[in-house]
């Protein structure tokens, strides 16, 4: 172990000519030129003694008289130099001196001998342990270290043994014991290993390895140890960076369901360090709503790499829309180098321009994560479309895209983009769940068996898989079997992984389509629990109670379902149905919001004209149904509700073509419709319009 | 981010007065001070010429008259600063000019203006290019790094994500990118982005991923590529340690069956770097025997930390048993120290010190492996005691000494052992399986069961846990359904881990109990396909082999397995047996060895006894018999033996007394004994030996 060391001296405070250097081999070496300037400086002041003696306090007090001194010592697991100041460099040349105290050879004594005022015998036994500690237990470290980096775990773990064997009090001997055992996946291990030490980095590691085991609370009390510890002391922790201890505080809060106190975590994680994506990706999904713009900001302050508030909208433009667009890249790289000689000359460097560049990036798939996150699916997509083609082109982004279409049930639109993404990244298993569900949607088998074959042959162990293996069980009319198959699919996928509320969510509508309510209620509620924020399990619980008859709940969690979700047309539509079964005015506000949104559903429009016809807005009922025609899945009860509506108008004559073209669809209800006929002219038509759709309600 | 940089420099060859140094915020503003200090050089020589042209060359060849030049760059994550040589800051120089070359300042331009000989355009694209690499590239490899190094993997993939959409050329991005995957345990994905790719860590990474996939000849490819990389550039790998690329190559080329290699491999990682111990280690279960005193020497020379031979013999006994006695520490020290002080004085440091200790604990540790894969048992204690109380007091160590006493078949002594690594170490996986098999010879139902109750509740993923598990159906006279069910956990092993070589072997010893001897063949074999040094696989087709009465097969097998293991008293009398049958003279000798390395097993000297009785030698056997009798669990059949030897010797008094003694004890031969009784007087007497005993056979 080559300790090569320089020492950076500048003799004289103020004056940056007498600036110097020099380097060593070892750091004994650098400190032993130190004491040889020192005693020569000595000898030089006193030419005529013969024996000078000096206390170390005097050769303390000789660096202090330094302008500046540094000590650069390298590291060579890493090739680089740590610097070590002036009060670290003081005690080592203390440690060197009491160390030789009395094995000075006769030569060196002759030169200079020492007198101290410190009590020998104590200070030695501390000196040896230090040097062990400088010494062997450095080389242990630095061996385990490399081991755990070429990530060679059964050695990191033997040398950490024999590390630990020899310095059972060294606190980095535990840690890293512990950080070969969770490396190689043992991760209750680690935990074991790690109860009860104090360590700041040990502490941070219990607590990685608590919120696998579920042990929450403890990770906890861990990790506000490391605040707390911080905060007393106002000390630094070296390798440990603050942001990520609140970032796992804030996990391990969500898990917890304290969901305040995770989203302060989160917070103090991102205002630590901007670049927490993880944490920005937490707070969405917690419904804390932050703007992304607020959070991926550039900030003229703090440690973790500012940027500067003063960026031109030109360079803003350029960084959404330049790369997708080749043409213009010429003009904006003039732009982009005007600006960095700016920013050199404002003082700043080409970091914060880097860090603005990356900020940028982050900031655009933040905001979109944020509001796909509140099921704003058209701003998302928005949002994506202005990434620029290099981030618009990954997994993620596609994942993204493909998400926001199936949200709002446009299931062909999501299917396109989840291939897309797939061909992209055919290993990124997020996201996957629901290309299966949407596939499922789309009752495209033979695709939908395809990629399960394939993820189960790639990625057992992704809960994902299993959620699109249990779809295959979801064909409709299949027997009791079958619905058995897709739970204990879905049930592997809780298993792999309990906190993956899809798949509670699936395990809930597969019970409700076997009809046993009370599990799909508990599992629905199970999902909810693990996170409340998506709508499908709301909407779940309003199916259920509504098939229960029991429409006030069911009306409560359909409207919890639309409260997140506000832009499905589905839940309005449900909600419509239940609406009108109440009798309440608000259906048609229902029903005409569903069709707003999605202006080509049949049943949606239908349902409206309906709506309409039994409020007698006969002419607006029509206005709806007349589109209808032009769709290719049309029902005789189009016709059927047309002809009621003109026969109400008074326009026979339309009123019977209406019947004739009910009568010429195939269609369960063909005495109904000659009822209707037959009644047409007589006096006697007492058939009331919700009597002849009663099988609506 | 701040970039802060410092320049040492030597302004002439030779003359160590003039080196000074000094610091700037960032690299932009220590290469413009340069620059700055090269122009007012210039205009000192030129004091007349108002505008001064200078070429890039002019400046770099200036830079080049210096005597030395290093520029240390602080990174910010390892709060340490990297080195960088002359040529690396003439180019920064020359990047920076390119790159302000257009857009100087007026001011600036009065003062210098720079012609170049390189065509300006192509080149700006590159420096473009780089400069981005150089900012923001780093920033996201930073930030990922980071993201690792605090395990959050989630994080890091999406900005490795981000990365990789920035610069789909770096190789860094890719690599971080896989790494992120890597670490969060989904080895697949890295394995898919990885593919291809030369980068040097990428390319070990992949292999890596190769053996985990098992895509042996893929991952060996990979390494080949890096080894020949290196080769032919003679360039170094950086964060890239040489010996772990052996080592991961000798583990790849192992499990690919390809012995000569992987030991080639092995050897050239430990003399790369003498601390690998699991290079040692592999090379011992492939019975390439190093050793250990060869391999855990003190180096004088090589790069991997040299220690130097002249080490006393007072040291290494400190060292040895020094630990263990704290009443002699204080003298130790002493010696120590003075040391310490010696080879300080001899040139080189403590370093070499820490380096010399760390392998003499290894080399304690080696030896007993080596020992131990070569099934020297006693050998193996020594070695072992012989460690000091620091590193016996460890679960490696005490797991060892168990092992040692397991393999000699003294099972009690073992489990005592297995008790106290396991009470030392909880956690331990390994060797546990050994445990479970030694509380299955010792009969300990419940304190198997203990073991794997807590065994599969804290550590289900561990092979060991359900060769244990597997261990407690194979109580004897047990029914088929048992067998089945302890297969069935032994194939949970397997799959678990499938070069566990030991359940393929308990697999084995089922198969044959449920006396299904293709499978059980199968099973043996595929063992020691995965691994031929361990007996019992050997042994277990011997015994198979003997049941099938093929005994010229079995014989061979249970020589093979002798060969492996000589000291195994059971292997010896097996073998006795099948001599015998074969009426090979050699079988008195099994029986002796057997006798003599288990002096205590009452069966081994009976049949000792019996052979000697056959060869007509009836004094020696009758000295076998005598101390039998001391015995507690003691059978008819050797009162039988007695009197049928006295008979033959014709002390009749003591036949009679013999046979008595046998007719005392509870037997299933009591016609046997009366028939003797009733003959031991008349002349009829022509019951044969080998008839008397001929169920023995």
């Amino acid at each position: 172990m080559t300790q090569h060391t320089i020492l950076l001296i500048q003799a004289q405070p103020g004056r940056r000519d007498t600036r110097g250097w020099e380097d060593h081999n070892t750091l004994s070496l650098a400190v032993e030129a130190i004491i040889a300037k020192y005693e020569q400086r000595l000898k030089q002041l006193n030419p005529s003694v013969r024996n000078i003696h000096y206390d170390i306090s005097d050769l303390q007090k000789y660096i202090d008289t330094f302008g500046d001194i540094c000590c650069l010592i390298l590291d060579p697991t890493t090739q680089s130099y740590i610097p070590h100041d002036r009060e670290w460099f003081k005690q080592k040349v203390f440690n060197h001196l009491m160390k030789n105290l009395k094995y000075k050879s006769p030569e060196a004594q002759s030169a200079a001998s020492y007198s101290t005022l410190y009590p020998c015998k104590s200070l030695r036994r501390d000196l040896d342990s230090m040097e062990a500690t400088d010494q062997q237990a450095l080389l242990y470290d630095k061996l385990v270290q490399t081991s755990i980096e070429h990530h060679d775990y059964e050695n990191a773990i033997f040398l950490a043994e024999r590390f630990v064997a020899c310095y059972p009090q060294n606190p980095r001997a535990t840690y890293l014991h512990a950080k070969a055992y969770f490396h190689s996946n043992r991760h209750h291990v680690a935990y074991r290993i790690l109860e009860g030490q104090n360590y700041l980095l040990s502490k941070y590691l219990f607590a990685r390895c608590c919120i696998d085991l579920d042990e929450l609370q403890e990770g906890e009390q861990a990790l506000r140890y490391i605040l707390q510890t911080i905060d007393s002391s106002g000390s630094t922790i070296g390798e440990l960076e603050l942001e990520h201890v609140y970032c796992l505080l804030g996990k391990i809060c969500r898990r917890a369901g304290k969901k305040g106190e995770a989203i302060k975590a989160f917070k103090k994680a991102l205002e630590l360090c901007p670049f927490l994506w993880n944490a920005h990706q937490n707070l969405c999904e917690l419904g804390s709503s932050p703007e992304a713009g607020d959070t991926f900001q550039a900030r003229s302050s703090g440690r973790a790499l500012p940027s500067q508030p003063h960026k031109s909208a030109t360079r803003r433009k350029r960084l959404r829309d330049g790369a997708s667009k080749s043409s213009g890249r010429e003009t904006t790289e003039v732009v982009k180098v005007e600006e960095g000689r700016k920013t050199n000359e404002n003082g700043g460097d080409g970091d914060l321009l880097a860090g603005d560049e990356v900020i940028e990036d982050l900031r655009g798939c933040g905001q979109a994560y944020s509001t796909l996150c509140r099921y704003e699916c058209r701003e998302t997509l928005k949002i994506l479309s202005g990434l620029g083609e290099v981030h618009l082109r990954t997994g993620w982004a596609l994942t993204q895209v493909a998400r926001s279409y199936y949200e709002m049930a446009k299931y062909p639109e999501a299917a396109r983009f989840f291939r897309e993404a797939r061909e992209l990244e055919p290993w990124r298993a997020e996201g996957l769940d629901l290309f299966g569900s949407c596939l499922w949607h789309l009752k495209e088998e033979a695709e939908l068996a395809y990629l399960a074959k394939e993820m189960e042959s790639t990625d057992r162990l992704a809960p994902q898989t299993w959620c699109i293996v249990g779809n295959l069980y979801r064909w409709e009319n299949l027997n009791l079997k079958e619905h058995e198959m897709a739970i204990k699919c879905f049930g592997r996928a809780i298993q792999l992984n309990p906190y993956f509320q899809y798949a509670y969510t699936l395990t809930g509508f597969e019970y409700k389509m076997k009809e046993d309510y009370d599990r799909a209620v508990t599992f629905f509620q199970k999902a909810i629990r693990i996170d409340p924020r998506p709508f499908n399990a709301w909407f779940g619980l309003g199916e259920i109670y509504y098939q229960q008859q029991n429409y006030k709940a069911s009306q409560f969690h359909y409207e919890k379902a639309l409260s997140i979700n506000p832009k499905n047309p589905i839940i309005h539509f449900h909600l419509g149905t239940i609406m009108q079964k109440l009798g309440q005015d608000k259906a048609l506000g229902c029903f005409e919001t569903a069709v707003a949104l999605e202006p080509k559903n049949a049943l949606y429009r239908f349902r409206l004209a309906y709506s309409l016809a039994l409020s007698k807005r006969y002419e607006d009922a029509l206005r709806q149904l007349n589109p209808l025609e032009t769709f290719t899945h049309i029902e005789s009860n189009v016709y059927l509700l047309m002809g009621k509506i003109y026969k109400e108008l008074g326009d026979n004559k339309h009123a019977l073509l209406a019947y004739s073209k009910a009568r010429d669809h195939r269609s369960a209800r063909h005495d109904l419709i000659n009822e209707a006929l037959d009644n047409l002219y007589s006096l006697g038509d007492d058939t009331d319009l919700s009597d002849l759709f009663k099988h609506l309600d």
